[in-house]
Parts: C-alpha cells; sequence; structure tokens
C-alpha cells in the first residue's frame, strides 16, 4: 500500500504528525485498556498495541497502561468453584473473592501485558507491572460495608508512575487498591484510570473500547462524534442520547477534563493502530473531549 | 526489660553498632525469604521482619526482598484440581501449571509481603513488588524441555533495583523470570536470590530459614558454626557433613561470595529481629560465610 | 489528499517514520543547499525547505544548514563592474572580489535564509547565521598562490556549532574561512560542508540538487541508485559513469562517509519536502551513501 | 557484660536507636563541653567522648564542639605573674588578659580537644580548631567599657561551620568573638554556644556538666527531672528552686528552645558515653528541654 | 616609559584597578563602536582596541560591541550607482538600499571588526559576528512608511548574546532588526546599543566617539565633564549647552541609566586603550554618566 | 602621584598586569611570612600584606599565607620563665616548650595576622586560623629523639586548604604538624610552606624576608639577580656564594620548582605592596626561581 502512496501523500502526514510529536514528548499519556485489548483471542491486536505505546515512548511520550479485568476474574472464581455476585453493577468482593481478583489482576493479566510489550521491545524491555497497592500508588476507603472489600480512590501517590517513566520504563498499572493499614481493595478501572491521569497531571487519558467512540445513534457507527466538550458530553449523557454501557466511561471523560487532564479520548481498539493515528493526525479517529471549546 | 540494662549496658550495644550502621549506608543486601517468613500462620513474625528491614532502610540500607513460594504453590494447584509433580526435586512446569505459579507468586505472595511492610511503613509506603519479568529483571534459558517452563538465570538486569532504591523504595522480588521473546518462567527462588545479590554487587545476601544457621551436628542447635569461608563450606558440602536439606541454600552461599558479594548469612527466621541482631552486632546470630579467611 | 488515504495507509507512515525519528532524534546533519534552493524564483519551495529542517528541529534533530552562492557574487561583481574570472573552475579571487564575495554570502544569501527560516519560525526565531570567520570556525590555509584568497579548510572549532545547537538554535553557515591572522578566504562549499559534518561528527550530511540523485543514467532520471557505498561511488567515479558536474559533490559524500559521518544523502532540492521524505521513510526519494555494505 | 545480654534485649536497644539514627542524620547537634570534659585528669572520659562524636558523625549527625576554658585562663594567667579579677562573675579583661585569654582558648584547649579527636579518628582525622574570629564566625559588641574586652555576640557568621560539616568535617570552637574591625573580645561560651545553635537551626544543644541535669532537690541526684518545657523551666528558675549555679547555663537552655534549637540537653559529663545515651535510647540520662509541651 | 616609574607609582595603579577588575567580573559591558574606531585609516587604534576587549574579556567581563557603519554603506551605495538619501537625518531605505546597508554592515564592517579581534587572540579566536535578525536579537517596528525599511527596536531577543559570553566568546552585533515576519529593517545604532544594554542589564554602555567626551565648552577640550547624572544631562540637552551633534547619543545615555544600566560613558575612540583606563582607574578618561547623584 | 602620570603609562601598567591576573585566576599561592611582616611594629606594612592578598583573592587567587614566629617563642618562653634552648639551629622541644610554641603560633601570631586581614575585609572577613594539627592538614614524624618534639612533614593533607579556598575563604597557617596518634609537633615553617605548596600543586611559593631577593653580593642591595633556574641556585648554594642565613631558604625554593611548583619567589617584606608588584608587573621586584631554564 504504502509503495503507492506519492511523495506528496508522504510528505502530508508526516508534515502533520510531527507538529503532534514534539507537542506530546515529555507529556505523560494513560491509556486505559479494556474489551478487545484484553482479549486473548486476537493477538495481532495486542501486538500492534504494544507497537503504538513502544513507538510513542520512543519518541518521548510517557505512557501509562492501566487495565482491570472483570470476565477473566469470573473465569477464574468459577474455576475455584465461586460463583461471582454483583450488586448494582458492582462486584461482591468478600475476602476470598478479594484474593483471586488480586490473583488475577496482578499474577495473570497484567503479567500478560507485560510480557506482550517486552516481547516487543527487544533488547529493552521497558514494561513494568505495577499494583495500585505498590508504593501507596492508589489509596482507596471502603465505598460499602455490603460490597465488602470494594474501594474508591481517594489519594494517588503517583511518584512511582513518575520516576519508572523519568527511567524510560512503562509501568502497566492493575488496578488493587489498598488502605492505610495495607488492606487490599477491588477498585473500578476506568475511575482509577482517571484518578491516575487527574494526579499526573496528564496530557491525555485514551480509553480503548469495542466501540469507534461516541456515536450520534448508538446504533450506526457512522455516526460518530469526533469532539465535543465536557458541558456537551454532560447534556449527552442526562438526556440519556448515549448508550447506557457507556456512561459510566463517558462520565470518566468528563471529569478527567474537568479536573485537570489535557484531553479525553474513546477509541476503537479493534482498530489497529488506532492509538497512533488518534493521537498523531489531525482528525484523529475517535471522540477527543476536551474541557471548554478552545478548539 | 531494657528498663533493666545498666547505662553501660546500653552503651556498649550502641558503640558496636554504630560502626556496623555506617558501613552498611549505602550498601545493597539482599534478603531471601522461605519458610517461616511466608508463613501465615505466624504474624508477629512477619511484622517484626518488616519492622527489621523497614529500620534497616531508614539507615541507608538498601534492601531487597526476594521469595518463592513452593507450599503455596501446591495449594493452589490442588484447589483449581491439578496434582503438583516434581522430578529430582524440580516442579514439572506445564503452561497451566506457569500461569498458577505467577499468580501466587505475583499475585498472592508478593502482594502479601507489600501490605505486610507497607501497612508497618506509616505515610511512607515503600514496598513496592516486581516480577523478573519487569523490564526484563530475570532472563532465563529453559533448563530440561522435559521439565517445561523451568528456567536458569543467565542474565540480570538490576538498573530497575538499583532506580528503586535509588528512589527510597523497598523492592520485593517474584522470582519468575522470561526469555527475549517475553514468554515467563518458573525459576529457583534461592539460585535467583544469588543471582540478584552477585548482579548488585550487594553487600550481603541473607537466608531466612527455619534453622538456627549451619549446625556442626544438624541435630543439635547448640552446635551453630558462627563464621566460615568458602573453601571450608565447599568442602563440608561435599563431605556430607551437613543437613541434606540445606545444601542447595549453602552451595548458593558459597556461588554468592566467590562471585563477588561481601558475606552471606543463613539465620533463624523463627526468632524475631534475627536480621538486626546479625547485622548490627559483632557476634551475630547465624552463621557468615565469607570468600577468604581474613576476618 | 490525505482525506483520501486509509486508516491503514496512515498507520502504515507513521509506524515507519517513528523509528527514524528516535533515531535522529539528538543527532547532527549538515544540509548543504545550492541551485535550487537558493534561488529567489521558487518561494514555495523555500518555505517548505524552511519548514523541514524547523519540524525536523522540533523533534530534536540537530540541524546545521550550510550555502555557497556563486552565481549571487557573480551578478555582484558585474554590478560593480568586475567580471568574475575563473581558472580551472576555481574563482580567481583578489582583496576586492574577497570583499565582495564575503558581502554577497555573508551579508546577503545567508541573511536570506535566515529571515526565510524565522519569517516561518514564529516566536521562535531560531536561526543564526554564522559565517566561517566566528569563533575561527573554518581555519584555511591558502591553496595556490596565483588563485589569491582561496583557502582549503585544515581545521574546524565546531564548538560554536554545538553551543548553538545545545540552546535550540540553528546555524547557517557562510562558507568565507580566515586563517590564524583573521585574513579572510574563499572556500569550497561542497567541501566546507564535508568538513563540517566531519568534525560534528554528524550522522548525515544531505546535499541539496537539482537532480534526483546519482542516476545510472544521466540522461535518464528513472534510474535512480537508491543506495551505495562508498567503494562503490568511487569506483563509478573512476570509471566516469556519472555526470561531470556531480563529480566534486560525489567524491565529498564518499570522503565524508570514510571519515565518519554515518551517511551522505543526494537529494533533489526540487522536490517539496525532500529533506522529510528522505530521512523518515524506508525507500527515501534520493541516493544515500554508506562507507560499508551493511545495509 | 554485653554477652549476657539477650537476644531480645539487643533487639529492643537497637529498634529504639534506629529511629533516633535515622532522624538525626543530616542534623546538626551543638555540644558545648566544660567541667569534667576538659579535665586533663580524666582522659578515659575525654576518650569516651571522643568515640561518641565520631560514632555520632559517622552516621550524619553533623556535631559542633564549643568550649571555654576559665580554670585553664586563671593558670595561665598565674603563671605570667597576673591575678585573674572578676566583677560580677564576669572576668575583667584588659589587652594583657585578652592576650592570655586567647592563647590558651585557642592554642591549648581548643588544640587538645582537636589532638584527642584526631588520635581516635584513625585516618579520616576530621576535627578543625576554630576560633569565633575566622571567617567572622562570632561578631560582638562591647558589653561594659569598665570590663575591658569582654563582649555580647550579636551575629554568627554560621557558613564555615556548615561548610566544614557538609565537608564531613567536625569543627571545634574557641569561644573568642571579634568586632567588625577585627578587634578580638572575650565572650561566655555558654552563650555563645547558644548563638550558633540558634543561628544553625541545630536540631540539638547539649550541655555536658559535672552533674545529672536539672534536679529537684539540687542536693538529691536522685531527683532528676527527665523533661521539662521552657515555660516550666523560666518558672523554676524565677522562684530560684535551681542550684545557684546552674543558672546561667538553663537559661541559655530555655532561650535556645525558644529561639528555634528543636531540644536542649543537661547531661552528665562524668559518665561514660553519657551522649550517646542520651540521644539515642527512649529514656536518655539527663534532663530534655524543649519550647512547647507536645511530647 | 613604565621603567621609569616607581615601585609606588606601579602599586598604585594596580591597587586602584583590582577592585574594578573584581567588580566587573561576570558584568555585561556594551560598548558602541563608530567614528574613528571603524575608520580603516587607524589600524593601531583598531589594534589597541582590540586588545582592551580582549584583556576585559579575559578578567571576567561580557564584552558586547555594538556598531553602525553609515559612511561605509553610503560609499557602497555610491560604487552601485545610487545616491544616499536622508529625510531629518534619517536614510530613506527601499528594498535596494536596505540590501546594501545589510551586506555592507553585516558583509563587510562586521567581518573586519570580527578579524582585527581573532586575528589578536591566537588560538582562542573569540568574536563573534551576530546581526540583529539572529535568532530574533532585534525585533523592530516600522518607523515611518514614507522612509521604507527603517524601523524602531521594540524588543530585544539577548538569550543568544548571554549564550555567547557564557561560552567565553564575544559577541559583535551589526544593528539591522526584523520584524515578527523576518522581514529587515535598518536601525539606528546609538539606539539599538542602547536597547541591547537595558535589555542585558548591562553593568555599562560605553560610546567610543570622536571626542573627548561632553565638554563644558564645545570647543574647548580642556572643559570635560567628569561625571553627571541624568537630570544634569537632560538638563543640558534642552538648553543646548551642547554640541549639537553630540544630543543623540547623549540622549541615549540619559535613556540608558534611567532604564537600569548602571553607567554610560563616552570616551575618546582616538586615545590607545582609553576604553581600558576609563574602567579600571578612578579619574577615568571620558564622561561618565550615572542616574542618580550618589557617587 | 597617580595623578602626574600620563594615561599611556596607566594603559602600560594595565595592559601588562591583566594578562597575569588572568593567569593567576584560580591558582594557588603560597606566601610564606617572616621577619618583618610578623613585626607588631610596622602596621603599615601589615595593612599594605593584608590589602595585598584581599585584592589578589578578589581577582580569583587563591592564597594560603604560612608562617612560623621563633622570636615570639622566646619571648614568650622568657616570660614564663625558661630559656629558650637550641641546638644545631633547630629549638630544643620539650613537653612545656611545645605548649609554648602551639600557644604562640596559634594563640597568638595566628590570631594577629587574621585579625589584621579581617579588619581590612569589610563585610566578609574571609581570614580563618588553621593549624598544621586541623584535619591531619601536616603529618609530621619525629626528626631526632634528643630534640624533643620536632618533627619533618611527611604528609600533606591539603582538602582543607582547597575546601575553604573553593569557599572564597584565605587560609592562615601555623606550623604545628600532628603524628597519627594526634601527638603535636614543632615542624620548619620555611620547610612546612614548601611541603604545603607541594602538596597543593600551586602556581607559586612566595617568601617574603627582609632582604630584596638573592644578591650577587649580599652585601650590596644592587646586586639583586632576577631570575634564575634551580640548577644555578643550586651551584650558587653549593658555592656559598649567598649570605648563609639564607641558605635553607633558598633550598626549599629549588625543592619547590623541583618538585612541581610553577616558580618559586623571593621578595622583600619591608617594600609595601612587594607582592603584588612581584606578580603583576614583568620586571616584579624580587629574585624569582623556576625549574628548568624556560622563560
Amino acid at each position: 500500500m504504502t509503495a503507492l502512496l506519492t511523495a506528496a501523500d508522504t510528505a502530508n502526514i508526516l508534515v502533520e504528525a510531527l507538529p503532534y510529536i514534539r507537542a506530546f514528548a515529555g507529556k505523560s499519556i494513560v491509556v486505559k485498556l479494556g474489551g478487545a485489548a484484553l482479549d486473548d483471542s486476537d493477538s495481532d491486536l495486542d501486538l500492534a498495541l504494544a507497537q503504538d505505546v513502544l513507538l510513542l515512548r520512543s519518541v518521548g511520550v510517557r505512557c501509562v497502561l492501566v487495565h482491570g479485568g472483570g470476565p477473566q476474574v469470573d473465569a477464574m472464581l468459577r474455576r475455584v468453584g465461586k460463583e461471582p455476585e454483583f450488586r448494582d453493577g458492582l462486584r461482591v468482593t468478600d475476602a476470598e473473592t478479594l484474593e483471586i481478583v488480586r490473583m488475577v489482576l496482578v499474577g495473570k493479566i497484567n503479567r500478560e501485558l507485560v510480557a506482550t510489550i517486552n516481547g516487543q521491545a527487544g533488547d529493552e524491555p521497558t514494561a513494568v507491572g505495577v499494583s495500585g497497592e505498590d508504593a501507596g500508588l492508589l489509596v482507596v476507603e471502603p465505598r460499602d460495608l455490603s460490597l465488602g472489600f470494594v474501594g474508591d480512590v481517594v489519594q494517588v501517590r503517583a511518584e512511582l508512575l513518575h520516576r519508572l517513566l523519568d527511567d524510560g520504563l512503562m509501568p502497566v498499572v492493575s488496578t488493587v487498591g489498598a488502605d492505610a493499614a495495607g488492606q487490599p481493595y477491588n477498585v473500578n478501572a476506568d475511575e482509577a484510570a482517571r484518578a491516575i491521569a487527574v494526579a499526573m497531571k496528564a496530557e491525555k487519558i485514551v480509553y480503548l473500547t469495542a466501540a469507534p467512540g461516541l456515536l450520534d445513534d448508538p446504533k450506526d457507527e457512522n455516526t460518530l462524534v469526533h469532539r465535543l466538550t465536557a458541558p456537551e458530553l454532560r447534556e449527552r449523557i442526562s438526556h440519556a442520547s448515549v448508550g447506557g454501557g457507556m456512561i459510566p466511561k463517558l462520565t470518566a471523560c468528563a471529569d478527567a477534563v474537568e479536573q485537570g487532564v489535557g484531553f479525553a479520548h474513546i477509541i476503537d481498539g479493534r482498530v489497529p493502530h488506532a492509538l497512533l493515528i488518534e493521537l498523531l493526525t489531525r482528525h484523529g479517529i475517535g471522540t477527543m473531549i476536551k474541557a471548554e471549546p478552545t478548539w
């Protein structure tokens, strides 16, 4: 394909991309992985994503990956003979469930992401798994005692992330937090990613999803909304004009930009290199949210 | 008790301890935890150990903790309906077993150590869990294909540990390694601890065991050998005059000091604050091994 | 145009370009301008070139521009009533001619390049004109007394260039040199560019010409040679299989890579953004010369 | 003795001492020597003190020693045939007396302290004698013309002390000051020590005396007051419930903590290693004064 | 001559000069050259000036030279057949004239100064020619459209000068400026020198002229005014009690000191080493202006 | 006087002095004071010397002053009723004598020098008294047991001097040394000055004496030898063609330059500002010795 591109086409893409590359150098970007990105069945997609974050890192972008892993936790719970239980969409987390959550997130999903990235990184294996418990990264308080060990992030000690990034390393964060006594808690990954991005004063938070972005008509992928402001987004959320499943993520986006993150993006994790295209072209590929209408 | 000590007693201990404190400031010490130290049943002991490493860190010692966890892996394997299998004392590790090993070491034991230390550390939670896969810390090659994913450490990238220590953090290392393609392997924890100590040019490696140290008569705890050289130790190993179970650990000690680690220690993990006493008193509490007889 | 490109096309170009951008960050590149690049008649081309060097600088490339200006000197000489005189292709340079050469190169052409770049650079005017006399940059010895003040570069004090680059500035060098007593001399610009690139241990030297590069058949622009080694290039030069006018430039390329410059390039100054395409795509657009055949 | 201590006793002392060692690292402590500490007759005591300050220095405490020397001055005055003369407890200091004061403090007592410490310091002789005249350390104004060259400290230039400490050296300060014209003056050593501690923002000032500390009943050494606040101390001073000889020193203690020094201590210079015990155990050995009752 | 001086004479001059040398070390001094200093006919004078600035630089003074060159521009204009045209004392500057101005200032006069200084500087050629266009040094706005490209300095980006000085180099500045679009303008050299001195927070600005300084009686060189304040100077200017030709320079002096330059000096460029004598002796040789009467 | 000097005279002295000032900036110079310089009777001379070293320091010269004080020791010994005793020109130094030597050198002469310099130094009192015992500066071994505590310098720890100089301070050194056990010894001041200059890799050692320098005819002050090499000096010493009293000092000069000190000078301490004139004029005022004849 590339071979058929004219010199002018190539020049245009490069002329467009270089100012973004310059602008993002030294900036922090938090990428929340979910859905397709954590699905073992499409390893090409995983490799393209690993390549994207390694390329972005190579030009000075400070990438932090954040992941959850609900389906994988369910599978492991069932394997040890325990049925997952939810209340109002939240996982009821007793001590035994918490131990499984932690083993699956920190000991399995995080490990697989680290392995995929380091496997692509040649002789500079830069991915480092981090749990929210490490160095007090995610400090939580219990949300509702009837839910067990489910917590809300009340403080982020982002120093560890900054230090790893300063050393050229790429943190991959499991969203397990702890209270001051060291007791671990299960926390929502979309929320934790937002809290981390805000604490790091990140330039961007990017949610990789299984949809093209925010759609005017949730059933028609051709109705992608390219840009909108946080107030516009909150308006849509309040009128329920968005697909229901998207609401928590959209709320996290609005919160993020209102709390100081430069931009929030929702992009399609099913398109190879979607991250690179979203960040380095003028049109992007998904939906971009900004605090104020000053495009 | 302390109240009954005379001023002279107190002064003597302090006068003895301060030169050690000075000598170890800025030096690295690798502490391998096994047996009692990882046993949930004695949390007082865990707390004393957590206190020891935090106190040593507070006076500038760069502590790295390394752990294995065989019994806990066996328990989890059985929980998911898989019988542990060994050949010549080594765990046969197929892909499924490896996944369980990794979940237990990285997602359970490591987490519990981090939680215990951070729970003791007040508003400076300094423990950080690290897997040998992170930033290519432990590079391994397969040992014997018939054993599956069992590897030997062939390279240690200690930079990550040095950097965390430079930042005042305390790495807690799970002994899972990876090959250049990112494929994880199960590695022996005593060996991995030695390899890390050698790569870090550590001042000391300390093995916490369920015995007082090396005994002249393995059945009599009053026959503790306080000091010996690597050649003397190898002599005893070759004459099988030591308890059989100790041999791999003793060999690792001899290897460590011959490869540049200042001292290797075998101490009793069942005695509270054994680590502090071994390091900061002239007589110590366990067995100390040095390369050459220049005490 | 860009609008018609697929996401995959765009991704491919970016995936290809980023490793080059990383590789060149912090590296020095000397760009020798001649022919079209200095011709006032095509200001779009000038602007594209100014944009290219500013974009390259923005991602960390240390660009040095070097220029000559024979035709413009001839014009000024005639304007003050003096006919240009050459012997064996070299300008006979008496004191009066030298004064005109210096005024045209330093006071006119250099100024115009600085103005064009700074006019494109918004509120970061980074171009700085430099003469080879400044801070002893180009130390010369007379070549042949019968030619007057024509000199050969015998030493390059590249510190001034390094310092300007360290400060984020972009040196634009006029090829007037001086001897130890401060006496100025006229020097060949292709040669001076090579001497500067060698002294700076530059990654690349790029000659912008009015041809696509080295052609197998000098009359057929479709016979471009994409890559060759210095020995291959010398072979072609010795067999006169290249267009005569190209020989000094080609010799300078061979000299440069044999003296430590990473790569020499000859590209078409008439194609907008040729510099960017040559540097950031795998196929490039002109001819690349390397010391040894280790592509 | 130490041999009879149990592991638990030893562990307790160490667990108690380490947090102090950490807390004092990098902090400055001014130790005022008087009485027994300057008495030639007990060199064991001198050696224990030298050992204490060297050990404290070895773990990062920045120790400054300050001394006076009234009895020794009297002896030298009599040796050259001059009777010491006092008015209201202050030495009448004519030019000749001043010259003797200076010779004895700077040329004799200071020298002996430096020699004792350096004699204990092996191949790191770190003690450096300093007079208050050096680099304008103690700037004084005359107190009362009828007393001659007796001055009050009005400014402390502590830079010299900080710089010596930064270099790992240990200043031993003679309390001779000078006015702006370089004219020397005799100053009270307790007062000068306080002024230095305040100027250095010292963590502690410690007065070594020939008593256990502040006694409830000055005649009963078993009535030691372990801790009190500056207001409590001023209350006792105003009610004269303390031994008269102690009043100037106690006032200096109250002044010091009210002017920003963390703690003032009065300890028994006759007990070997009293300094170490006071600083590194919870109970201490003498009297500790703090500004506010926030123990 | 020197041989006849007594030791006391020599000592007096040195004792007088050293405090000035100390005081000026690290300070910036802007020297505006005009008249005799740019006149080719007295090269001894040029050499003495070059020696002076090199000597001052050698003891840490940060010297910036600024020059104009009206007569030389006139000569070149006439050489290419164009008659110089002035309106109210200002050169009417069309595009063609501007090109000649730039060639003469940047390509001829600046070059000659650089060559003279570097010719004296041995193996440390430190002079570097700079145009006001380089790195946006002199930002100008057009003064009056009917005058063509004549501009007033509205911003000075002094970073380039500071950086060159930091590197031990000596900038020689041609007073051509540019607007934001890169369009060059002709600017008044006395004014440009003042603007540079103000922007650099220079210690001094020194105008080298063809007169001894400010004279009480413009016709009597024995009526030199050694020192006066800016208000006194403005008073004289308003009463026209000074020679008319001096007024713009005197106004620039008053402006400079009122805008933060420490001192302005007007000295006789015809006296060898006038610069050195003015700066390093108590009496000086010309006229010194200060903002306020606090000599 | 200065007022009568012509501009040319002044310019000549300045042009001559500046290169020396540049050359000596950052260099170390050891000045040994003896004779007149320590004689209380001529305080003008003292003030001129203090001014000289302060001026030299102000332009970056790193000055170290070294002094002895034989006559003052004799006076004090007699004052306490003890007759000075010499053997082969060396003071017999029992413990009591040593105590007097130390009090006089460190507690009296050194103090007076410090006071004089600091009294001249305004609000930057930079003189700091140092004894050879401080921080192990002068390590000595006993010379001959029958002489008592008379030692030879066997090691110089110059770090303390370098550090004080780095901080802009001026060390004034008393020549008392100590052995490894801290025992003080009396050492020869000329010798100690040489040892310090050698250890500091000083540019110069300057001996201030009560003579114009080395004289061809010791009885005729007009026969001053301006320059000679170490071999020439040794030749003269061996032929006893120099005044006997000078021999130890001359030998120290020859030793110094042969051991790496750049130049040794012997100058007349009775001439005000002799130090400044010797260092900053081409002809100097005394005798200069260099290792090799490469003037």
